[in-house]
């Protein structure tokens, strides 16, 4: 299974709206005939790759698989029943898949041995972005920022280039490359006029450049998120006069933020977005929308460019999220620290969502096990 | 070398105002025959301990020394003098001792080979509070701060208890155990009444607690570092009407500010407690203090206890330093990351003093050659 995860990340960021998934084959001697991967959504599923370079081989044996085997047809055929012709005897599978269940009670109701929640963990942890996203019906939303050891975003005169190493810049591309979508308001289009594509990265797919800019005010034909390098998506409020964009990039009307806040709503801007089929998003900043995502409990992981530099004023990192008082704090639990260049990078999931995490492989379990007995 | 230096570590926290140091004695088939170290101050010099160890094996063996030896009668007899009657007949050391030159040159005068700059790099690192202190005649600063992610050390309401885990905050008073000072600004001692002392780690030697109170307008009888845990020290403006503090604690009168900046003049603060041998401070807050030592360029380390917490408003770790713009900021760099308990501990030096000490072992070395080439 431990090769099987590792086979799943190979998928990443190409297989989006499906999940990363990875498949091995043992023969009925238990020797590894097969293996494959899930490579693009679209393409063949990876138990069809590894049974396809199995063979005859497959025959009695085991196909490890990191997500439940799927029962549907879809742009593929269903693998359920690729895995039945083949004449498998057995399927191990980490994780229940929430988006179809009723694989392994299909499996089972043709005489499979089925087994799951081997290495459960790590098979998740490698779909998180995917798992959330289908639980949520919303994309899995990353906020990534740039700062200072002392938190800020810019010095007092609002000069920024640069605070993070050429290093930590080119790790942020690496990023983009793995995610459906990166998220900008239309402060940092104002300030930064930036590009959002994905440079650097061979064979990378490019990322749905999204710029909320409530009014129409800020973006402009010939504003560098507008060029043909990736899609741009431009969400403005219902009710904006948007004359000056139409033709340069796609509008999407939202409605505007309740309670009297202002901006368009994100929980629409979120639904829409999972209707595109986009599952995970780079929210890149600035300080004001990724408070206003805090404040929604719409952050589900943060990567931290931290430079090793003071500056004693600026701008924060992280604007107004609604916090009052250190209760109310989000709490995250680090994940990672690594040193990028000169710079740190440190990723982070809410507390909350970590404790989720650990209980949510057994719930999904047990959703299995119900689709199991009621066939 | 690498012994010795390991050797010298365990006197941190105890040796100053001197520095730490470590011997090896070499018999002369070259078997270890004695260690010793620097234990604290007045006490013997690590090669007195080590040639002690050796007896009469050290006869024609060598001496390998973190620090150069001293040539000097203070609280002990010179260690020249010891390694000569000894009958050493060869002294490997790491580092010149630029507070007391002569000692190399005083045993090459006695026939005994001196070799220098072994692990020059790896002895000058565990000396660097020393060193610095003795090259800038003023004490070694590391400012300590514990903040969230987002760099606030408390809530928009000022609430704060506890960003940080138990676990950093134990590591605290490891730090403090290893300083001999520890200072905070009135801002801190009205806000938090804090304690300031050792606690929990055994066989500490108690920092003295420092605190700047200019106007004697904050600090009363009845403080929590005005006990009798550790020595304090109060400085107060020269000018300062501080009755209610006599006989309360100890006071220092410094001038004030300059450049019609308030509070008390910092380097005329640094002067005295380096004139009352004090070797390193821990400045423990708040951001307004802070940011002055970092105007001042008094900052020689940061350690920052960084908690993966998000508040999105809150004051700033380090307030104003001076700094408008990105060019002027303070480039560190990264020397250690650590995680303590949740957090985050994050070291690093000013870019330039990291430079510095990669030349300035160098320097100290030449000036021990001129010393040697003087006699
Ligand atoms: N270091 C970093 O990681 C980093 C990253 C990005 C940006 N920055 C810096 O951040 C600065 C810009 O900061 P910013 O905070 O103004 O930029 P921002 O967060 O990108 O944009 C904020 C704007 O987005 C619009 N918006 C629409 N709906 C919103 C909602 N629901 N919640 C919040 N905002 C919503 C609002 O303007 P309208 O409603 O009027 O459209 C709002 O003023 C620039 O200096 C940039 O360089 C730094
Ligand atoms: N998280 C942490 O790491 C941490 C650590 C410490 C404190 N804190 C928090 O910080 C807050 C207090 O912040 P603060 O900035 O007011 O405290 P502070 O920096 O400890 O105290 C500042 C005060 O020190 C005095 N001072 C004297 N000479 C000075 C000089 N040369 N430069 C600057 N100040 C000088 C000034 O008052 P006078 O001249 O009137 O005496 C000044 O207002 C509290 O909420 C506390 O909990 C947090």
């Amino acid at each position: 299974m431990r090769r099987a995860v590792e086979l799943a990340a190979r998928g990443l960021g190409s297989t989006s709206p499906n999940p990363v998934v990875g498949c091995v084959v043992l023969s009925s001697e238990g020797y590894p005939v097969g293996e494959g991967w899930h490579q693009r959504a679209g393409g063949p599923h990876a138990e069809i790759h590894a049974l396809a370079e199995a063979g005859d081989d497959a025959r009695g044996g085991t196909a490890v698989v990191t997500l439940e085997p799927c029962d549907r047809t879809g742009r593929t055929g269903p693998c359920t029943q690729a895995l039945i012709e083949a004449g498998i005897a057995r399927v191990v599978y980490a994780v229940a898949d929430p988006s179809a269940p009723g694989g392994a009670s299909r499996l089972a109701g043709a005489g499979i041995d089925v087994v799951r929640g081997l290495l459960a963990d790590e098979a998740a942890a490698g779909n998180a972005a995917w798992l959330t996203s289908v639980r949520l019906r919303r994309p899995y939303v990353i906020w990534k920022y740039a700062a200072t050891l002392d938190g800020r975003i810019a010095a007092a005169d609002g000069s920024s280039r640069w605070i993070t190493s050429d290093e930590a810049r080119a790790d942020v591309h690496r990023l983009r490359a793995r995610t459906d979508a990166v998220l900008v308001g239309s402060g940092t289009a104002r300030a930064d006029d930036p590009h959002l594509a994905v440079r650097g990265v061979s064979g990378a797919v490019q990322p749905l450049r999204v710029v909320i800019d409530t009014e129409a005010a800020v973006l402009r034909p010939g504003a560098r998120v507008l060029d043909t390098a990736a899609p741009t998506l431009v969400a403005v409020a219902q009710d904006a006069g948007a004359d000056e964009l139409e033709g340069a990039a796609e509008l999407l009307r939202l409605p505007r933020a309740g309670g009297g806040r202002p901006g368009v709503d994100l929980a629409a801007l979120l639904g829409e977005l999972y209707a595109r089929e986009v599952r995970s998003v780079l929210l890149e900043g600035g300080p004001t929308l990724a408070g206003s995502f805090v404040r929604a409990g719409a952050v589900d992981e943060v990567i931290g460019y931290v430079a090793p530099v003071l500056l004693g004023a600026g701008p924060a990192a992280l604007g107004d999220a609604g916090i009052a008082t250190i209760a109310q704090a989000l709490r995250l639990k680090v994940t990672e620290t690594v040193r990028v260049g000169p710079d740190l990078r440190v990723t982070a999931v809410p507390a909350t969502a970590a404790r989720a995490a650990a209980t949510g492989v057994s719930a999904a379990a047990t959703a299995s096990t119900a689709a199991t007995e009621e066939s």
